[in-house]
């Protein structure tokens, strides 16, 4: 074992990096302008009854409290080829949309076309969690699309599935 | 679009499947009995200062008010060729540890040898998430294990990561 105690060591990044996880996209148009963030500290089946996901979002975010006051807020879990997309919306550029091409419901939740699932939300609860705070979002509708194969973000970089053939 | 209404359909399960994730083993020595489970909605870069992971935990869980008194909690992030081990930790066995190897601490988290990233952990917040809670632990070490590629549960089924090799 070579344990690395992270009271001592900047490096929880790095540790925190070896989990791999779906990368969300969470947009909304708010006061008529597209919002958005990408998060990979995101999950779903936080609850079934009513069904919740959640998302960490840092304390510091400009983005967060425009999409925290949308009616509705999408969730569009970023597909194989998306790469471009998930560093735009991770990015510092004001005009994060400039180069995406998205369509929004009535509610104002945006839909990355692409995405492997996308899911139509309302904010349920917000809770602090450190430096960031934990919001749960509430699901209202779903829309799957098997044939895009989800984009993972592993090891800080992207990665693709391969279905286990021993299993 | 095939939108799927979440609040007439009992298929929230399916439409969450979609997502892909890594799988924790949630485990620690309870009053010298190892107790564990594993779970899919687990995330982690919920918070840098202080590093937190969470994980939701369904409010009829039998096991969760063990582990949640525990002194430390491990997180073991499950690597490929680890399946079964993750099948009996979501079993409802009472000995789910019958035919896993593990080791533990000194706080008695435990570990189980295989994974691809282990983090030790202690409780720091609990907050209610329909039918699931949604616990917070704070990370005080992590120990990485690069050549362990993590296992990814996906559509039900047990997935490997690929480099994108486009990227």
């Amino acid at each position: 074992m070579t344990v690395m105690n992270i009271s001592e060591s900047p490096d929880i990044r790095q540790a925190f990096s070896n989990f791999p996880s779906g990368v969300a996209a969470i947009c909304a148009v708010v006061d008529g302008v597209p919002k958005g963030l990408a998060a990979s500290s995101f999950t779903v089946g936080v609850s079934l009854e009513p069904p919740l996901v959640s998302v960490a979002v840092q304390n510091s975010s400009t983005t967060w409290p425009f999409l925290k006051r949308a009616e509705r807020i999408g969730v569009s879990i970023l597909g194989t080829g998306q790469e471009a997309t998930c560093r735009q919306l991770a990015s510092k550029n004001p005009d994060k949309f400039d180069e995406i091409s998205y369509t929004s419901t009535d509610g104002g939740a945006i839909i990355i076309p692409g995405c492997s699932l996308w899911l139509d939300c309302s904010l349920f609860a917000e809770y602090p969690a450190g430096d960031h705070v934990v919001a749960l979002l509430e699901v209202h509708s779903a829309d799957v699309h098997l044939h895009e194969s989800p984009i993972i973000f592993h090891n800080s970089k992207f990665k693709t599935l391969d279905l286990v053939r021993s299993n």
